[in-house]
């Protein structure tokens, strides 16, 4: 059986990856795995574990990141996140595709652990808009915003290291390439790597 | 032959990293090889190709990370630095130890892709302590102090992924505990995973 195709989709925040997976989910067009994150976040109620995330403690995340069992981790406002690799290896060895949908640095690990992912890209349709999206979101200070694209500008920077580049100006279209990419019908809006593995 | 021990030294910015790798070649003390890093920027006067860097253009590097020949990279003021991994590993089977000094991010990066390398922290005496050094060097605005002080407050939260801490108090017993962290002589001031490979 051929393995499946593991695909990492990152992009600055602020550039709508959560709205294009919410839009996946909703059409129910999302036609792969989708990998569940390991947190030690407490549950939200109505979360699952083992569904929405593997809800672990701060003492099997250390363990897991020493034993080598995630492909990327991160802290965000004091808990963890991580992306465990056995039940991405699974997926992908029964034939099945996977993705994950992550932050820039994540996305880097990832490509560490496994280079024969295929990196993929979500960019703003311009500097303009994503400091419109992020000024919109109305949830946060001058400062923040500020910070915030000058963090996006670094993230901008890295887009030459991917496999393929979508520009996200419209929702529909934006999340149909994406798809195009999992499924692998076309090397689609392209890095300079983007025909190798497609 | 016993492979070498790979240490990776890294610590939120302004710690004193690059005080205790410069305090260890005055002296000779160093007891393993020095990782050397692959970037994009030119050469300055007296640097050396494969004695400073491996000097690479974009399109190689960017082809060093597609093929995984990177344990770890990132991106600083629009160029590249990283860490070839074959030359780590050619000094590892040969039975050297290799140091790898890093930010937090690159780090990360190499624990995923070599789960094996000891991980050593190295902390500031105190937050006021980094606070200080951070603003002491005078080259930067309060702004640019205040930014680097959040992202320090981020990388120490990062400490008990490691598998020891040095505490950089002083520059002389802090570089004699990363010493004797290379060459295994002791545990040392320990994370949660100390013990274990020393």
């Amino acid at each position: 059986m051929q393995p499946g195709r593991l695909v990492v989709l990152t992009g600055p925040s602020g550039v709508g990856k959560g709205s294009i997976m919410a839009h996946l989910r909703a059409t129910r067009t999302l036609p792969c795995w989708l990998s569940i994150s390991a947190t030690t976040r407490p549950p939200r109620p109505g979360e699952v574990d083992g569904q929405h995330y593997f809800f672990v403690n701060e003492e099997r995340f250390l363990q897991m990141i020493d034993r080598g069992e995630l492909l990327e981790h991160a802290h965000f406002a004091g808990k963890r996140y991580g992306t465990p690799r056995e039940p991405v290896e699974e997926h992908l060895r029964r034939g099945e595709s996977v993705l994950l949908e992550i932050e820039l640095a994540g996305a880097r690990q990832v490509k560490i652990a496994m280079p024969e992912a295929f990196m993929v890209f979500l960019a703003p349709p311009s500097r303009e808009e994503l400091r419109r999206r992020l000024t919109g979101r109305g949830t946060e200070t001058d400062e923040q915003v500020a910070a915030r694209l000058a963090q996006a500008d670094v993230e901008m920077a890295a887009e030459s290291e991917f496999d393929a580049v979508i520009v996200n100006d419209d929702l529909e279209r934006a999340s149909t390439e994406l798809v195009d990419l999992i499924v692998g019908r076309r090397p689609a809006g392209a890095g300079p790597a983007a025909h190798k593995r497609t």
